[in-house]
């Protein structure tokens, strides 16, 4: 019996999206008012999806504890409370929501308890992004 | 580096479900409440998933003001607080939700700007529907 | 001690906003789209608050399943799957939210088992209306 | 045309996550705060979707009303309102939310109007469970 | 400048609503499925109201991380995974959500950086309860 | 017969809380996270309530149309994809929520067409404040 499971966590950051070597028009063209100066914000929901065999013994798929832990340590840590166009992560590029949703789903290729199957990222109450690794 | 968007507009409108060759006894049976004379309501949630590369240059799957015109003029333009039952799209049907979301996953097939996966509408907090096109 | 107790219930309905005796650009002016012929509709939510002293038998303000039964007998048997604008209650008016409103009340005035305090209504989940008695 | 359909229904219930035959320290290792004594509780939702083909008469997939007494009966009532840990269904198991998520499905197993294709189990606003049969 | 904060907290507990003195059948009538045997659980959420003057340097009306300590160590503590008929602030009586209410807003009343208003308790998502210290 | 109508509103925008002539260990037991140096962000909603009576002809309280008018030119133009460390609103100020919901509330007591009673705003799901104009 394999089942899925999915944990939700929150977070606000801030981005501007503007393209350093385009024009003041075609940055506007491209990104509208997410070009603004100065940056705007969000209050980013990640949803992780992990899968694996239900434990005879325990009755889980994976210890949510220790799920917590790794998303404290080693996402929410460097995301929380940040401007994502300082991140080093995203160095040279521009930080859009869908380039954010690969780097989560790049973060938790190194959590080892369950097998990683989605990542998630609502950037408002319209807008969502899902990233699978391919 | 392929990535999924799902975005989510909303609309109102009213249908009565009521077949025109079936007895009352009939569409009662079918349609229980939603058969009441006179119609009924709905706040309609339509949540599109749409995918492609992320674009190395923008960071982006697809241009969402290009999504948000398209589906103003294509999509809500013609349902948007209409009675579904006096659409053209649905002479002589039933006009159920189940029908809507195909109708809706047509319309969007002529947006070509990314690859249309799935329609998804909400008829109530507990009911949805989805269509992937087959 | 005195507390208050809210308890939603959901139905979905339609309804048209025409004045039958004003021009047709008088009621565009006034409804907008919500003037549109065959009507449309909504899921509508309501929210009843009732008040009232912790009994200090059984540590309750009002008996729930009361005014559930109150709720679905006085209340929801009228409303639900309806076209407001057939309803005697709204005869001869235009059945805004704001009348949906007050005529909720107005039944709610029949439960005795709690004071009335207030009827929230919302329409969709950017507006809501509320009407506390006078 | 194949649709999906999904319904959601709720009911609150209490559990325990306890291993009989584990020492205290191993269950607070594996549990957490879910083994403090006497249990806990929680607001479940259960999603369950279907799928069949859109019916060129009804233009349903499947008739909801007979879904809704089927989970009536054959699910929520032996769900609703209960201490998990004291089923038939979870004797000699602990009853985790992945338990319960395969046991739904294999209630939900025995309704035949359309294709089951996932029980989906919310256990709050961070945590849900999907089963899909294998 | 005065101005309103509310601040949201969820934790899991179970209850039971059974009156000891009280015949199965009166019980029963009182209560209905809350007084199951073995007891249920709810996933609830606490909105705590605070006022005061927006200062004129930090431009807040409380310090939000000492509302959350507060909150963390004097009032969750005592609930969070916890059988409600188990706390002795429910000694001798029923552990309804109009009385955890009521406790809950007696334990803000030790917090001293703002006026305390309100505390609402959601217990489900169509039930709340609201006490105001009177 | 008077009643009451809120709308909602959305807009993401960034900010960051930091006193200029205060030390950075002192900022930092102010505001935390909050005064990571480049700002974050966030998905705020505005709650904007007025009141009066419902028009005997209309029965509306207010022209929804108008009100959404209004909020478009006179609020949303001012803080959409803000940063709000930037606007002459909050010259030499730190621009918490707090201060945000006190703007917001003058700006609509430009708007005539009805009484305004209160303005909400949600920084998070956690988090709201409100202010009625004293």
């Amino acid at each position: 019996m394999k089942a899925h499971l999915s944990r939700r966590y929150h977070f606000p950051a801030s981005h501007r999206l503007h393209l350093e070597d385009a024009s003041d028009s075609e940055n506007d063209a491209i990104y509208g008012k997410c070009n603004n100066p100065h940056g705007h914000g969000h209050n980013y929901t990640i949803e992780v999806t992990l899968s694996g065999p239900v434990s005879g013994k325990t009755g889980m798929v994976c210890d949510l504890a220790a799920l917590d832990d790794f998303t404290e340590k080693e996402v929410l840590s460097g995301l929380d409370h940040m401007n994502l166009n300082n991140l080093s992560a995203f160095a040279g590029q521009v930080p859009t929501t869908e380039r954010l949703c690969v780097h989560v789903f790049e973060l938790y290729q190194k959590f080892t308890l369950a097998r990683l199957e989605r990542v998630r990222i609502e950037e408002t109450a319209k807008n969502s992004f899902e990233y699978t690794g391919s």
